[in-house]
């Protein structure tokens, strides 16, 4: 069975995220894994378009409810006209989540999928704190390729023992 | 027109927590607001004991289909089975929202609040950093008084002109 | 606890049906049972009326994220932004659903409830052919007050026996 | 841009309409378009697999949240943990429907689809009546092949003048 990995990232992020996504599409398609995504431009656009160029497929759960919305790279493309509650589809369809960057859509893809067990794994996005104390609540790569990596073990994993245990709330 | 003032919050906070949940649901229902929640336990289920103990209505969003999987103090419960999905429909269904604590689940609600311009206000909960900057995102309050009162203050200006700009992604 | 009723009816409806929907509202109130329905004008304004003027509580489960679309006489209303989807929160929420008329939109109402065994009441609404054969799928009430009592009938027995066996797919 | 043609069906129909549900998939992957279906047993795995015979690609909307209880003949499973939510999922990804066979989960696709305005063909499904009236709401198919014909027609048309009017409530 194929696996599923998620990319959360925003439509307008800095731009030097989107060769960093576009190179981590490519790996994660590299590897054979189904990338899904928001389906939207930015970070969205650049994993597609690096993972079509492998060969890969892509999936953009869309939030609205016109395919026409969809970017160019997209296999499948599911206008979902949840909003913002495609962010928890991207989650349960994904065996393991990488999110890239600073949006709080991404944000909140992180804690849904925090909250449901998902593996998370950032690259160049938020970190956490309660009180004073840092919450390292996911691994963090330092390179595309290594998120890549983490993810798909993840994703293989999934099920068997690496998923965080969720957290009540 | 009623304001409707959402708490998320754990089912399984830090005890003292959930003193602070009682009161802020008392502040709330004092001042006329109607209180959302996701209508389980813990910070729940005190947030709407406190809005009972002065007369107010409690709304509880519960992810399952059982009615009786709520709270005793919700004036309405909708069982949504819509599981983490419900998270989405507190912010939309909510004037703004008061979070409190740290759960993943609150953090979701956090970030889906910011991403949609529902205003948030912060209870002992999460702060946020990207790289090494802290994002003040919403604002914090130090007492459950206070909190009440920038949510209803929030809620009362909803629309014209409070809300945070969203984030992409 | 409280019986919830949903009620399932057009925003634009052929008049007589908005007597009967008020009526409706009126006798499932007086019994005590707390009205769903999809918060919006036609039926679903007419039957909130009837259950206000009895001194009901009416909750409205609205499709989109503006509050001020909701009817005058909803107690608690719900910006869920799902659309259509809210039909089956409807469903979820209801211990037993009357479906008024002849939308398409009941229709799906009838169907979801039907699907999932919340057992629903009929008031001239929609009959089911399959083949040549007429399928009795639901109980068909003549006035709104008889399918007031079969709803209230069916929402206290719900799960203990009346519920229609659910037909896949 | 692909045509998505979206079969709703049951999981257990009558034995006959497994045949007619591959030959359907069958002729609809050898037009080009993608099958779109709520991925179980039944005639969602008969369509599928006349689908992947004629190399056409299949995507699964589950009502669950295990990608296992997906069919085996499906290019792309989504767990949307949302029970039936999926069926209006279903129709927002479509760009025209067949409904097959006589299954309440059926009819909830058949109904959503006329409300929001999305072509729906029957084969060996659902009629509808309003009092002693026949209502002829969409096209009826004699044959899978006749099916498949209209369905991509209608796709392929969708929002150029085929849409049903869209019916309130």
């Amino acid at each position: 069975m194929s696996r599923y990995v998620g990319v959360a990232g925003a439509s307008q992020p800095e731009p030097p995220l989107l060769d960093q996504a576009e190179l981590l599409g490519r790996r994660l398609a590299e590897a054979g894994a189904i990338v899904v995504c928001g389906g939207g431009p930015g970070v969205m656009e650049a994993v597609c378009r690096g993972a079509q160029s492998a060969g890969g497929t892509t999936v953009g759960l869309l939030p609205g409810l016109d395919r026409a919305e969809g970017n160019p790279y997209l296999t499948i493309s599911v206008p979902t006209g949840l909003g913002q509650g495609r962010n928890l589809l991207l989650v349960r369809s994904s065996d393991a989540v990488v999110a890239v960057g600073g949006g709080f859509g991404t944000l909140s893809e992180i804690a849904l999928a925090l909250r449901t067990g998902t593996p998370v794994i950032g690259l160049a996005t938020w970190s956490l704190q309660l009180g004073s104390h840092q919450v390292d609540a996911f691994p963090v790569a330092e390179t595309p390729s290594a998120a890549a990596q983490l993810a798909l073990e993840a994703a293989g994993a999934h099920g068997i023992g690496f998923r965080h245990r969720p957290r009540g709330g």
